[in-house]
This record gives structure tokens, C-alpha cells and sequence, in this order.
């Protein structure tokens, strides 16, 4: 099978032009098939607050009214993916910005409202192996922006580390598929406050012990619920790490 | 050669969801391949607005500073282009949406300044036609924000009608090209307050009497010029209707 390295980067790195493109150029170096999935929160929750909309977070997931939607439409599928795609064509790779509306990638529900009301978020039902490995095929590098949609011309947000991983588990069956999620720290960490504290292997009992420890928090604890799901359903391995060693082999590894 | 329709609507159509709909509707139901270009340019004052950042029209073109291609970025790639993705999606049809960056579609250079700075407009240098066709043979309908890139990781603001008139021109060598523009009017009208003054065929001179006489006047002066360029590139037809009659039959007839 071929190899297929499946990248998430964070809004940070995206949405500051020169760290960007040092990303780009390394991202760019790995071989094999590549898919980009990109966030872009921090600058949806600039825009928001431009334009008066306040910004409603619930455990690190976005509450998105029908206003917030607009916003992170027009940020995640056009500010974003765009300079991500134009910047990609400037070093001679043949990006493709999509939503999971575009050519119908990935379909979700909005998610049921319980005791918190999400509003305009999607949870992925189904991802397109066909349209993507199409894509893969005829040399294009899908960018993907963290909107599905429900076939009912709604479209949803939706969380992209979660599509990553989707995208990875529906392509593992076609693809000996590594996922790498870039985010600000070197790794996962035993102690947050010490970058020199790196785990460099996770395993899934060696997680649920840091996690009782506390040693495990936060929002890393869905990243990391996302990778072994992925590692369980035929992923190779997950890596976590920083943008700046999307290439070099450093990081957290999950398999 | 296989028949292919380019259909380009304006801003009023396409931010409507109710116009929308009917429109989508209508569009779909014309025969063979298809290529929606899309506007957008009353969404994008009205943000700009919001914003605070002052929109400047020289005839009819919006100088577009830094903030505005932001603005325009946000609005024609983002908001106007995916919901019109998500509604085609609704009614099966297997859409994408795409600006010129993506699969280098369309290539631009930045306006030179002459009396006037445009800022980040571009002006189309050249159309990837096997990129279009890729996708019409895989059934794809591509649906084109009216954004070009200038191969150095700049986005460039582009006139919707230029570009479907500059996609059409370069598919021609390969499709029996027909170009739609829509717009508010019922067509090419002998007396703008007078709906039922249509005219049903234009010629290059009858264009050149009526403009000489101001019977052709303002926005409609570079939309005929745009028409004509075409035909004489080799489009079969260009069509110049409002959007209910897309697939009437009615309009101005250039040939």
C-alpha cells in the first residue's frame, strides 16, 4: 500500500504568514501523499469580536450560532484555506482548498443537543475514500477546512482534529496512513511546564494511567481519545508534535 | 464536442437563499456540463462595512486594498461560495468549489498602476483547461469564486465576469461553449425602464450603433465587450439573461 501522511495544523501556526510558510516548506519535504486539515479559531474569534459576536466555548469546542457560522465559513474555508493553497501553488505543490461539502468529502449530523446546544456543529458521519484517493491519484494536495456538511445544504463545524482522524480511518483501508497533529508543544509532555519532558511513547494503558495521574489533561485528552481511535481502526501511527518537527521524527508516537 | 454551459451570476441572485434556491434549481436542470461563476460584491461591502473599512468602486471595480482582499477572500470563497456548494450538494449535484489558487486554476498578474491603483485585482494571464475538463469528466461541477492567484502566493481580486468569460474562451478549444451572464434585467434592453424592449440578437455592429447612440451605456459597455471577445475566441454563444430565464431560453443573443 501506498504511504499517506495526514497533517493537522493549529490556527497559531496558520494564521501568522511567516511561521506559515516555514511549515509549509518542511510539510512539503515529507514524502508520499499528503492531506492538510487546518483550524483557524483564533482568527475566527478575532473576526467575531470585529463584528460584535461574542465567542461561546464549551471544554474547548466552539458554540456556533447561525452568525458564528458565517463567521468561521468565511474564515476557515476562505481566509485560511485560500493563503494556505495560494502559498502551497508558490512552492510548486498542487494544493486544492475543499470543505467537506466539496465534492461531497464528509458528511456529518448536527450534533443532538444534550446539555449543552452546539448549534451549527457536525459530527462526522461518513468520509469520501473515493473523492479523496481520486484526488491523491491525479497528484492534487487536498487542503481541508474544519466545515462538513449534512446534505441538506447546512454546513456544519466541525472539530479538525476529529476530521483528521475520520479522514485517516477511512483512508487506512487504501493507505498505510501516518496522522500527524502539529499543535505548540515538542510532544506530549509528563510535565507541561518542561518541553525537555517528552514522552516518546504512548501506549494506550500507559494513557488512562496519566490520565488518572492527572499527568494527562485538558485538551489533550479528546487529541489523544482521537489518535488511539484512529491507531484501533488500521491507522500505522499518530504522532503528536510541533509544527517545527512535522518532518523530523520528533514528537509523541502512538501506534 | 460536448456541450458545455458557463453560467456567471451576479451578487444579488447568490446571497439571497430564496433566489438561490430557485436559481440552483433552474441551473441544474440545463443539459450537459456545467461551470457556475459566482459573485458576490454585496456581501462584501456590507462586511467591509461592519468592519469599518470604506469600500472604493472606480467603475464598477472595487479597489482592493490589503483589508478589503481579506474582506472579498472571506465573502467569495468563503460565505457566497460554500453555501452555493452545500444548496448544489442538497439537490445532488456534485459540486466544488474553487478559486483560481486551487488546482492553479486561474493564474494572474497584479493590475499595473496606471491613473488608478486597483491594489490586489488581477488580471487573468492564463486558465488551467485540463484541470476543468479532470473534473467535468469526473462529474464534478465546478463552482469558481471570483479569485485568481499570481503564482507568488498572493490571492487577487478578479472580476467574475472576466473570469467566465476567460474560462469559456480557453474550454472552447475543447466544448461547444455557451456563456450565460445573468443579471438583474431581462436582458440587453433598447430602454433600461422598459423590460419589454429586449434585444434579442446583438451583432458587433449593432453594439458599436447602439453604444455610439448611449442606447448601451455603463456596466453593460465591458459585460458586451467581454461577450464579444468570446464569441470571437471561438464560444458558441453568449447569453445575456436574468437568472429565472437561465434555462428559458430567453435574453440577448450573441452569436
Amino acid at each position: 500500500m501506498q504511504q499517506l501522511t495526514i497533517v493537522k495544523i493549529g490556527g497559531k501556526i496558520v494564521e501568522d504568514p511567516e511561521s506559515l510558510a516555514a511549515f509549509l516548506k518542511d510539510f512539503t519535504l515529507i514524502a508520499g501523499d499528503k492531506i492538510l486539515v487546518h483550524g483557524g479559531g483564533t482568527s475566527a474569534t478575532l473576526l467575531a469580536e470585529k463584528l460584535g459576536i461574542e465567542t461561546k466555548m464549551t471544554e474547548g469546542r466552539r458554540i456556533t450560532d447561525a452568525e458564528m457560522l458565517k463567521v468561521v465559513t468565511m474564515v476557515y474555508a476562505g481566509l485560511v484555506n485560500k493563503n494556505i493553497v495560494a502559498q502551497l501553488q508558490k512552492i510548486g505543490i498542487d494544493a486544492v482548498g475543499l470543505t467537506g461539502a466539496d465534492m461531497n468529502l464528509i458528511l456529518s449530523g448536527k450534533r443532538p443537543v444534550k446539555e449543552i446546544d452546539y448549534g451549527f456543529v457536525g459530527d462526522v458521519k461518513d468520509v469520501n475514500a473515493p473523492a479523496l484517493s481520486g484526488l491523491l491519484n491525479q497528484n492534487y494536495l487536498p487542503v481541508i477546512a474544519p466545515l462538513t456538511h449534512d446534505g441538506n445544504g447546512n454546513l456544519l463545524n466541525t472539530n479538525a482534529d476529529t476530521i483528521a482522524a475520520e479522514v485517516a480511518k477511512t483512508l487506512a483501508f487504501d493507505y498505510n496512513v501516518r496522522l500527524i497533529y502539529c499543535f505548540e508543544k515538542r510532544g506530549v509532555l509528563l510535565n507541561e511546564a518542561d518541553e525537555e519532558s517528552l514522552i516518546p511513547n504512548l501506549d494506550f494503558e500507559l494513557f488512562q494511567q496519566y490520565k488518572s495521574e492527572g499527568i494527562i489533561q485538558g485538551g489533550m485528552i479528546p487529541k489523544l481519545d482521537n489518535a488511539f481511535r484512529a491507531v484501533a481502526s488500521g491507522v500505522k501511527e499518530v504522532i503528536i508534535t510541533c509544527a517545527s518537527d512535522v518532518n523530523t521524527g520528533k514528537g509523541t508516537f502512538i501506534r
